[in-house]
């Protein structure tokens, strides 16, 4: 690659910081639909954006949900092409007293810059923009035919997405997609992801009596379902951390022996990694070592719990009704559908008749893994090890991104998961962050990236 | 009584009515810190009725929380002297949409009056008023002497009022108590009740880590606080619905075989109270009837939970702390303190390692058990069937009203509770309602209660 691309992106780094912080001052929050106008505003910029690169065929594409920001540039004869993935949608920012900076002001603090949406993924969408835009003024062309594809329901469940990618499947067509949505193995160590957990995720709604009843005047006569919410969670998994849903481990594929092994050599630092995240002690399935647990192992998750009276003091109420969110990660052969009905079975076995028990499937994800040999991969490790003077290691990750499948199963195409944020960023916490230097050094890298692939011929 | 009095008293009706709609226009909730103005405005006003009806030595009396209101009349020479207590504050109104007319404009349907605190306690305090008023007006004179003494904090556990009733002893020296703030037995079933059940209320805090982390990167790996709540929570009841606390039940006073009898004989129907409380069964303890269970047998139940992600869709989080309001209800001889410690030792021993738990007590309060053949429970049955044309039933309440333990043990005196509510008037709930038929006869049996307590010589 010629040196002036990387002078070039070296030179701009305070624009591209500035630049970014527009982008992350859109609260585009698909989750909550007063934020509808945002999440199209946030569609709009990122068009505009294409555009002002130099970008061709830059449009909005509408769906029965938040708008598709399309792109492409063609112009690299006889080279492959790749389609660039990302969303423009952010989760919601609550508990937003917790935040240091306020969510939508991004703010830089000691080589990190603070903002929903910094990590995942509007920045790692950026770095992208960047490394085009950087090939285009300097080269006047990219080495690689690049297809960008930017939705805005990640953070729903991309729920349109699926019908989208099979209705436009021509227009998506692609050698490889690369998608820049998971963070690195940890600070300092690059690393390519080769296997995503899926996800099946639902709400659950006990109804006691018509209404809320004083404690006092009806405690011990009628089930309370707040206290029938803890006995149907507490069910879901045993003392070892096993979740008990009947069938549940029937479809996962057994850790092979050399990726136990191959993970055992990583440096991770589990008192660390403990300490980091302020827990009193890890916990997780018995038999499994820490990182096999969150990226090779399904888990059980309570995700939210509402009833009765929550404010401050005390209420003296038996609740009319209790909630909670709970989703469930699954990890390759587990198929969504099939565990959401051994789930919905389960808990109609084990919820007693006192109560209404109303099961609401929210959104699912397959499970995804590559086959981390191919050449797309390989020419992604050359360009991280360009970018971030080091080779990359090769991992899996907890998180879910289902539209990989779809792509392998749609378009009929690999993914490379080329992630640059850093495990503790709070993606979908308070104080989400970006460290700069990682987003300077990933502009670097797909710079190398869209040349790497264009030898690929 | 002289026959003026009832006349009076059914010729003013319709000025009750309004006059109670103004009283309970006043959002005196404690719970709430914003609306501490509208409590002092409530004992302000309760103040201002009970000059203006003639009572004598009318104050505000400040506490360290919310003030309580005194006024008395001593002219009856010779007669006993009762100590009215009541309540001028209010439960909140959350959830305030499933109010079918607003909470603080009260509205007249069917008979019946809408408002917070109708019932619970205000219209119960006001029927009290228009008695006295009515001697006063009337007769020009009480046939009793009568200490008025009404607080402001009962909905928050009353926590000034012992130490004030022990500051006050002398001001609030009596011969019986008299309170009417419980439901009659039912519908056209006036009642006395002879006992009550004591409150050890909590908060449940459970930290897992430092702040809330996703799902997907680090499901599996940690402790999520809102399952190991739910576990918690699991293990405070078995299945038959008995508390498994060590040592709850150790002081728990077996109900007597005569009692058990007297109340199957009560006109109790369990399908229409079920088909009223709209659930699907009725749940309790194994080897109690439902009255049994309410009114003789302790409880543990769940008053409010709240953690994680909470809104419409799905956000997916590991939330860093989970709440739970819990509460149990007590019979004699148990005693709030000694099951508080129980509960604190029996979460301690489930409670796993890996998340922080934080338990606060919030309040308590004593069971209370009456022996009803005394000379004033007595003289409550006869005014009771003067007001409402039949003798009352006597009966327990699952509810609880610490003071009146207090009562017995500062001032010695028995209380008499004079309850005209009903049971399914939404107290702590939405839509709370008084009927204002009882209203109106226990307006004419208080008139009476005083002219029988007054002959007690």
């Amino acid at each position: 690659m010629t040196n002036n691309i990387v002078d070039f992106i070296n030179l701009h780094r305070d624009r591209y910081v500035e630049e970014l912080k527009s982008y992350l001052a859109i609260p585009s929050i698909s989750a909550l639909p007063q934020h509808q106008p945002d999440v199209r505003r946030c569609a709009e910029w990122t068009a505009q954006e294409l555009e002002r690169i130099g970008m061709q065929n830059v449009r909005l594409i509408e769906t029965p949900g938040n708008p598709v920001v399309y792109a492409d540039w063609l112009g690299a004869a006889g080279a492959p092409t790749m389609l660039f993935y990302g969303h423009y949608d952010v989760q919601p920012v609550d508990p937003v007293d917790q935040w240091t900076s306020p969510p939508f002001d991004a703010t830089v603090r000691d080589g990190e810059i603070y903002a929903r949406g910094s990590a995942d993924d509007k920045g790692q969408i950026f770095m992208h923009l960047k490394a085009i835009e950087a090939w285009l003024k300097q080269a006047g062309s990219l080495p690689v035919n690049i297809k960008v594809f930017i939705e805005g329901e990640e953070e729903v469940g991309s729920k349109h997405l699926d019908q989208f990618v099979r209705e436009h499947k021509d227009q998506l067509a692609a050698d490889v997609v690369v998608i820049s949505d998971s963070p690195m193995f940890d600070r300092g160590i690059p690393s390519i992801c080769y296997g995503l957990r899926g996800l099946a995720y639902f709400q659950i709604d006990i109804r006691g009596t018509k209404t809320d009843l004083h404690s006092g005047s009806f405690g011990g006569a009628v089930a309370n379902p707040a206290f029938v919410l803890g006995q149907i969670l507490a069910q879901m998994k045993d003392k070892g951390g096993r979740v008990k849903i009947a069938g549940f481990y029937d479809d996962v594929r057994p850790l092979r022996e050399e990726e136990r092994e191959q993970w055992k050599r990583l440096p991770f630092n589990e008192k660390r990694y403990r300490k980091d995240l302020g827990a009193p002690k890890l916990f997780g399935e018995r038999g499994y070592t820490t990182l096999e647990r969150v990226w090779a192992r399904p888990t059980f998750e309570v995700n939210g719990l509402l009833a009765g009276f929550t404010g401050e003091g005390a209420k003296t109420v038996i609740p009319a009704t209790a909630m909670a969110k709970i989703s469930m990660r699954l990890v390759p052969d587990q198929d969504p559908d099939k565990v959401a009905t051994l789930f919905e079975a389960y808990v109609k076995k084990v919820a007693p008749k006192t109560v209404e028990v109303t099961l609401t499937r929210m959104h699912g994800g397959k499970p995804w893994m590559a086959d981390f040999d191919n050449r797309y991969v390989q020419a992604a490790g050359r360009a991280i090890e360009q970018g971030f003077g080091k080779s990359p290691v090769f991992n899996r990750e907890g998180g879910s991104i289902p539209v990989v499948s779809t792509f392998q199963e749609v378009l009929g195409v690999p993914s490379v998961l080329f992630g640059i944020g850093l495990p503790d960023e709070n993606a979908h916490a308070p104080n989400e962050k970006l460290d700069l230097s990682n987003f300077h050094n990933g502009v670097i890298a797909a710079a190398f990236l869209y040349e790497e692939l264009g030898k690929l011929r």
